[in-house]
C-alpha cells in the first residue's frame, strides 16, 4: 500500500448478487462511539457476510493488539446482506482517515463500492453532542434531498436546520449527493462523554423502521443497560459537586433544547 | 474527487460570451466576513448568473446544513454579470482551503477559470483588522503594480506600504501578477470581533467606484446597521468594564491609526 | 530525492546469496532507544555487513553532527549477516518518518528489500513504557499469528492482550501480515524517562534465544549498568522529594502490573 | 504552479558562462536572520545580477507587501557574480518552506541550479542560538567532508562535534554529500532575541577567507553597530531587572561555553 493508497482486501470469494439495490449503511467510529455500535450489532444479528477489509496509510500508523495476542492494521469493513425485500451493505470501521484530504478519497472510494452493486442510497450513523446526559436520547437527522428530510417526521426525526457535519459521516452523504445518490445522516443525541449505546439504540432504531427490517435488540438493549448506570455513577458524583461534568449535570435540571455545539461526528 | 484534487461542477449550459474582458472579483469567506458578504451582496443586486461550483478536498471535510435540512459539501460558486460597460466574474464561497499548498493550487485554478473570459484583472476584497472598533471604516488597499497603486487615493484607498496579506486573498494577486494579470486587494477596516457589514459596505463601494457601476446597497445597509448596533452593545458591556475586549475599547477614547497587526485575511 | 520519494543508496558491490531464507530485525529509535541500541549491537558484535543506507523527505530535515565535524542527513541503514544456520538483515537508523502517510511508505519498503532475499519473517524491537523503574525489565510480545504468539511463553515473553502499538514497530508487522509474512514485535519494559541499554539487553536477548543465536553481550552489559546507576541517581533524587518523578519513585515501594499505556513505540 | 510545484522565473537573458565553477552560497531566513543579511549585503556590495526568482507552493501562502504600497508573492531569488578568480551563486530569500517534505525538494531543485554551473562546493550561513548576548560572537562549523573540517581552524571557526543543523542550512549540505559535492555550514553565533547584523558580519567575514575575496563592509558594520546599540539596552533592562531575559543576562557576567541548545537554523 504505498503512501496516499486505499487498499481493498476481499475475503469474500464472489461478489454477492443482490435481490435489490442495495442501501449503504455506514458506521464509523466517532464520538460515542454510537455509530460504529449500532453497524456491529447489525452485523451481528444479521449474521452478515464479510466482503472485503479497507487499508489506508491515512488510518492511524499502529496495529491494534487483540485479545488473543495477535495484531492488526487499522482497517474498515464491508459486510454484506440479503433479506426478503431488503439488500445491505454495511460498513464499520477501527478508524478514520488522519487527515481531511484522506476522508474525501475513502469516502469516494466507500461510494465506488457502492456503485458497483447499484447502491442508489447510503446511510450514515453518527453522534450529536450536547454536552446533557438526556433519558430518551432523540435522533436527529439531515439529508441530500428534501424529499428524504420530508420523511422524518414520520420517522420521529428531528430536523436539523443549521450547523455542520464533520468527518466521513458527513463527506459520505455530501459526495454522494454529487453522484446523484441520495444520502442520510442520523445522528443520535449523546453527551459526548461516554460509549453511548443509549444513543446507538436510538439511531439504529430510527434506521430499522425507515429501511423498514427488523432485528433482536436485546443484546445493543443489555450494553444500553451498562451505558445508563454509567452514566447515574457519574451524575451522582456531579450531583455530589465532584468531577468537571457538575455544570453539564446540573443543566439537567432544566433540560433545554441542545443547541448545535457544531461538534458532531 | 480524488484527494487533492479540485473539480468544477458547470451549472451554467453554456458558458457566456462577454462583451468586454471581464473582471473577476473574489469575496472569500475569512475574518469578519467581510469580503463575503460584500461579494454575495453583488451576486444578490445584480442577479448574476451562476457559472459553476468548485469542490476541493482541501475544503473542511464536513457537509452544512441548509435552513430547510438539506446537507451540501463544502464549496465556493462562481457568478457572472454582464454589464452595459462592464462584464464581472463573481466568486463567492463557504471556505479557503486547509492547506498552503491547495490554497495555491485553487488560486491557480481560479484564474485558470478567468483567462478562459480572457479576464486581465483581478480583485479580492479582504478585512483588515485592527482590534479597534471605527464609526467610519477605512479601506486599505495593495496591488500587483504602481500604476494600480497610484489610483488608490482618487477612491479614498489607504495605501498600505508593509505587512502581508494571507490565504487566498493575498495568493489570488500575487499569482496574477506573475501571469501577468492586474491584481489588487481592497480591505474594509474591522475589529476582527463581528460579522462586519460596515467593513463589507465600505470595501464594496469603494470597489463599485473603481469599476464605475452602481448598485442598491439597502440592504448592506441595513446589515451595516444590524453590526453597528451589535457594536454599540459590545461597547457598553465594555464600558461596564465588563467583557474581555475592555482595552480595546478604551483604545477607542483615543483613536490611534491601527497599526497593521500583519492579521489580515 | 525528490519531495515524497524513498532512496536506498547500495554500498555492497554485491548484494549477498543468503544460504537461507533471512529473517528481517528492526530495530528503530524510539523511546528508550531500547530497539535501536540492540540492533546496533547486534550489527557491532556479528560485524554484519553494511548493504544499503535510506534515505527520505519524511525523515526530519536535518543532519546530524558526528564527533569528527562532519555532518549527515538523516537515514537508516541495513546490514546483513550469514551465520552457520542463521541469516539475517538487520535495520537501524536515526530516525523514524515524520508524518504517518510516510511510515506507511516506508514500511512497504522496507518489506520489498526483505522480500528481494526472500525473508518470511520479521522481527520489530519496541519500548514498553511504565513510569516505572525495575530490576528486571520483562519482555512483553504480540504477532501476526497465533503460532508465534503461542511460542512465546517457553521464551518468557509476556503476552500483551489489548492496546496498540505505534509507529514503525506496529506498521511494520502489521504491513507483513497483509503480505502473508510473520511478524513478531517484542517490547522490552521500560521507564520512558532514560535511554534504557537494560531494556535493551533483555529485549535483545530473548530475540537471540527465538531465532537460536549468541551473542556476545558485555559491551551492552556495559551500558545497562550504565544505565543502572543513572536510575539508581535519579531514585536517590526522587526519594530526596526532588524531581518531577518522585510519584513515580514510591510507584516502586509497591511495585504493581504496569498497564498498557497506549504509548509504545 | 500547481500545488507542491517549485516554478523558477528566469530573469537574466541568457545564463551567465562563469570562468571558474562557481561556488553557491545560501542565505535563507532564520533565526536572527544571520545568513539572510549576509548575503543580502554580498549581493548588494557585488552589485551581482539577478538570475531567477523561485517560487513555491510551499512557502507560506502570502504576499509581502513593499514600501511602495505593492505586493509579491514570497519567494527565494538567485544572483551571479563574476571575480578575478571567483565565481558565485548566491541566494537569498523571504522564507523557508513551510513543510519539512518541501524543504528537501527546494534542497534538490538548488542544487540542480547550481549543476548546471557545474558548482562543486555549497555554503550555507546559519544562525548558532545560545540564548546568551557577547561582544565578539565566534562562527562555528560542519562540513560533508574531513577536509573541509581540517581547514576550520585556520579560519577561526570552531568546530562543532555534536547536534544537528535543521532546515534548509542543513539539508542543502546534506544532499549536497550524496550527490558529492562539498557542502560547508558557518553558523554564527547569536542570542536568537534580536536580528543580529554582528553575528552576520562575523559570519560573511569567515566566509569571505575562505573563498578569498574581498568586501567593503562598512554598510553591515552600521547594522552591527545598532545590533550593538540594541542589546545594550536589552542588557540595561535585563540590569534593570525588567524583561524576560534577566536569566541570560546574568550569565553574562560569568561567560561559558554555550552548549549546542539543538535549536539552530
Amino acid at each position: 500500500m504505498p503512501a496516499g493508497e486505499i487498499q481493498f482486501v476481499y475475503s469474500a470469494k464472489e461478489m454477492p448478487k443482490f435481490a435489490t439495490e442495495p442501501r449503504l449503511v455506514c458506521g464509523f467510529p466517532g464520538s460515542g462511539y454510537v455509530g460504529k455500535l449500532a453497524i456491529d450489532h447489525l452485523i451481528q444479528e444479521l449474521h452478515a457476510t464479510h466482503l472485503a477489509d479497507i487499508y489506508s496509510s491515512s488510518f492511524p500508523p499502529q496495529v491494534m493488539i487483540r485479545t488473543d495476542g495477535t495484531a492488526d492494521l487499522m482497517k474498515n469493513s464491508i459486510f454484506s446482506w440479503q433479506g426478503k425485500e431488503t439488500s445491505l451493505l454495511l460498513l464499520t470501521g477501527d478508524s478514520q482517515p488522519s487527515d481531511p484530504d484522506s476522508e474525501y478519497a475513502l469516502a469516494e472510494h466507500i461510494l465506488d463500492f457502492g456503485a458497483q452493486f447499484g447502491a442508489k442510497q447510503v446511510f450514515t450513523l453518527a453522534a450529536y453532542i450536547t454536552g446533557v446526559f438526556v433519558d430518551k436520547p432523540r435522533v436527529f437527522g439531515t439529508a441530500t434531498d428534501a424529499s428524504l428530510v420530508g420523511n422524518f417526521a414520520s420517522h420521529g426525526v428531528s430536523l436539523m436546520d443549521s450547523g455542520s457535519i464533520t468527518g466521513m459521516n458527513g463527506l459520505v452523504i455530501g459526495i454522494a449527493k454529487l453522484r446523484g445518490i441520495k444520502g442520510t445522516c442520523l445522528l443520535g443525541e449523546t453527551s459526548g462523554y461516554v460509549v453511548d449505546a443509549k444513543a446507538s439504540k436510538a439511531v439504529l432504531e430510527t434506521l430499522l423502521s425507515i429501511i423498514g427490517i427488523n432485528v433482536d435488540m436485546s443484546n445493543l438493549e443489555k450494553r444500553a443497560k451498562d451505558t445508563e448506570m454509567l452514566i447515574q455513577t457519574i451524575e451522582q458524583q456531579m450531583a455530589a459537586g465532584r468531577g468537571g461534568l457538575a455544570q453539564e449535570g446540573q443543566q439537567q435540571q432544566q433540560p433545554q433544547k441542545p443547541r448545535n455545539t457544531g461538534y458532531i461526528s
